[in-house]
């Protein structure tokens, strides 16, 4: 796809009642513990799935030919940040086990404990959970990489897509998402993060804005692909 | 900036009397030997002059603060093709001498003569002359870099930049340059190459459809930069 899904409403998280605590807090009501951290290979699986989900929401399907072997042949192949890079958000309703493994790679996984009014049921828990820690599940992703203003003499992020899975919404954790990406072009000094959103997509605008980004209404997208590109083949 | 810049008008390239030659015809009338070959590092005084140019032409000088030194530091960090790739264009009145050192990196440059009616003067020649092939100069670039489509499971080319100095427009060497881009796509495999245009730019658009490409009217740049972007310092 071409742009970073339509985000959940912005609701606010629900609020619980001494505020949103911090990962040292003892949680309350229905803690949801909740992960971003950098995708691997042994994600794969999980991913194509969440992108097809992100296709059928977009009703894109016909748009959709992305297999796991597709995936796995052209992601992971350099560093994280410098090309292809995904933010996989896990959820959990017990705290995450420290992983060391985790911590490479010039990125520290970021934990944040919701406090939900009511528990939550995840009807495709099975087909997402994650393997090492038995009761997490994959909730989401971002998928980003570099950009480059030309006028600014430096790098920035563009997110190409963005998407939670239904029952995860307006939690907040889109937003938490989006907010890793661009804490980290801060923290990398990069100057820019874009992506695009549809413009009747009043909420995800809404959302945007609230999020501090503009949305530059005189742009717009030019495409060659499909049989067009293809008929550069022998064009030079 | 954000975007590519307007090419030049869709206006034909002169046709010659026998037609555009290919490199190994007899130049007739004035011809204008044109090369597209990957910039290197010693090409960044030249690349900060084009893009200082190309702020002057979209008005937007004050967005412009790229030295040579931030081009230097982020540029050229990764071989061709993987990050940020820059062809630059070159011109000359006689033809390229052969350099075998041009041909590595998975591109051999690629030439073109254009026949032009009258003999043309190039106010800047000197500002922009190539130190090693005395009579060539840098009159136009593309900067470029992969982007990645979750529905394709693929890459593509996001092309930021299109800039041609203003004596060598309406010759085709726009066109010239994004079939570059476009012709690379396809022999890599990837499966888009997508830019940005101004929905005012009429001339612009008409250009872009005729080389194939379609302009999508719904989506719209979001971006967060300056103090937006700080704000996320502390944010995670």
């Amino acid at each position: 796809m071409a742009a970073a899904a339509p985000p959940p409403p912005p609701t606010p998280a629900p609020s619980a009642p001494t505020g949103l605590p911090d990962s040292d807090s003892t949680p309350v009501g229905h803690p949801l513990f909740s992960r971003i951290r950098l995708a691997t290979p042994l994600d794969v699986p999980h991913i194509q799935k969440l992108i097809h989900q992100m296709a059928i929401l977009e009703k894109l399907t016909h748009l959709f030919t992305a297999t796991e072997s597709d995936l796995a042949s052209n992601l992971f192949k350099s560093p994280p940040f410098h090309s292809f890079t995904i933010f996989l958000l896990e959820v959990s309703s017990r705290p995450f086990e420290k992983d060391s493994n985790l911590h490479s790679q010039n990125f520290t996984p970021i934990e944040r404990i919701i406090n939900l009014d009511h528990s939550l049921i995840d009807p495709e828990a099975e087909t997402f959970r994650n393997g090492i820690n038995g009761d997490a599940v994959a909730a989401g992703f971002v998928l980003f990489f570099p950009n480059y203003s030309t006028f600014l003499g430096k790098p920035g992020f563009y997110v190409e897509d963005l998407f939670v899975r239904e029952c995860y919404r307006r939690k907040g954790l889109g937003k938490m998402l989006l907010s890793a990406v661009v804490s980290q072009a801060v923290k990398m000094g990069y100057g820019r993060v874009e992506w695009v959103v549809l413009d009747w997509n009043v909420n995800a605008i809404k959302f945007y804005e609230e999020m501090g980004a503009n949305v530059l209404p005189e742009w717009r997208i030019c495409r060659i692909t499909g049989p067009a590109l293809e008929a550069y083949r022998d064009a030079i």
